[in-house]
């Protein structure tokens, strides 16, 4: 088969230096930021585990996890048929079809779609607005991606936790101005938060991301990590966005 | 007045280093620590507010309040009959006791001693430990500032919300691995977390400390300061610390 066939007008072919896999892309609807990267290498699947993607997009989040991790099996879920078909082209580009399955449905029945306590592991990297109602064109894919449009966090911690075993974990990336209101509704639906990392840009300013990882009826305990930090200085990546990102990562040129 | 005489045996005086002012200190039962100190920095009370310590200890945070803000009146409340009785010849020796009161008695009652919505600003440095059933002596003045034993966060936001004006604000140190629990207790007492600043003794390391502010009844939305690092190096202060401290403090060395 000819792997070029698997790239449509419009999009684009992204190196992920991992494992050689590649990623498609359509710039004209979304494309994965450091965001997706970072919650992929926070998040964790052991060996034998199963995980599930919130609101996958292009499916960078389960791509990345099966490169990096020995899980059994990792679903990306997206509601934009569209979007949902393109990722699951990326997968096979990457001959990842016997680890990686996409699946295009909503969030909002992600535990009728996966089962109760079927889960090990639930990783999302949500629109990180509030819906604003002001939006002009709900149907806009980029912003469905940013604001609450489709689901809401309440939504995702709903179907996360009747989705996760006892003691499964949930990873997420999201903005610090929501932090109480996400440790909250964690709580309220029995996924306790057990580490949070701070994402800053530079080491002495004001973090912009937060990673949270909850644990479903987990005791309440929480480490909160040294800072994780984006730039050395301004144009030059900290040694752990490289290590993030991959070796031989180009630092994004394009 | 011979100021010496308030002084008793066993304590000690020391130098706050604001407007000449110090504190009377009893090694035997509890110093202040760096926590009082970054507190007192971090809450802010306006020209003509209220402010209430609750669990003032030998009295240090309002004593550096008062120094280093323009508010009318500040209150520090204690329960322990002797530490109060210090902390009130601390304010003396300071000549401070026209804007600064120690009242003796139980922070489970401090919205009764003050009053309901009555009160701009509440600050703390709570008890850090859940109480743990082995202590020896729960009559232990150490055990009391560190234990939970005899008041919980519950009872400090609880009595917190009903003593706060609409929009007055909270100021609370703590540490992390209860930073979720925090969040949720201020929300279910209608105490919105507005801002948190991380305490980390280096700035590649696990903070040790949260600083957190409330606002009565405001809107969720939570703003995560640049984070507060301690040493520049070890043995080497930084500078924000040297602010917070004074200028002239002479870093610790007794």
């Amino acid at each position: 088969m000819d792997k070029s066939q698997l790239i449509h007008p419009g999009e684009r072919l992204d190196d992920l230096y991992r494992n050689g896999y590649h990623i498609i892309q359509n710039p004209e609807a979304f494309c994965f930021g450091i965001d997706a990267v970072l919650l992929s290498d926070f998040a964790r699947v052991k060996a034998g585990e199963t995980a599930v993607d919130l609101g996958t997009g292009n499916g960078v989040v389960p791509i990345l996890l099966e490169a990096k991790n020995n899980g059994s099996k990792y679903y990306g879920l997206e509601i934009q048929k569209e979007i949902a078909k393109m990722a699951d082209r990326s997968v096979q580009y990457n001959g990842q079809q016997e680890k990686v399955s996409i699946v295009n449905g909503d969030i909002k029945e992600a535990s009728r779609i996966f089962g109760r306590s079927k889960v090990d592991v639930v990783t999302t990297n949500p629109p990180y607005m509030i819906c604003d109602h002001g939006i002009q064109n709900p149907a806009d894919t980029k912003a469905i991606a940013r604001h609450e449009v489709l689901c809401n966090l309440e939504d995702i911690l709903r179907e996360s936790s009747q989705m996760l075993k006892q003691k499964g974990r949930f990873y997420m990336i999201h903005r610090p101005f929501r932090l109480a209101e996400i440790f909250c509704k964690m709580v309220e639906h029995r996924i306790e938060p057990k580490r949070l990392r701070l994402v800053h840009p530079y080491a002495d300013k004001e973090p912009t991301m937060v990673l949270i990882e909850g644990m479903k009826d987990a005791k309440s305990n929480l480490t909160i990590e040294k800072p994780l930090v984006v730039y050395e200085k301004p144009g030059v990546y900290t040694q752990e966005i490289y290590r993030i990102y991959g070796d031989d990562w180009d630092g994004g040129k394009k």
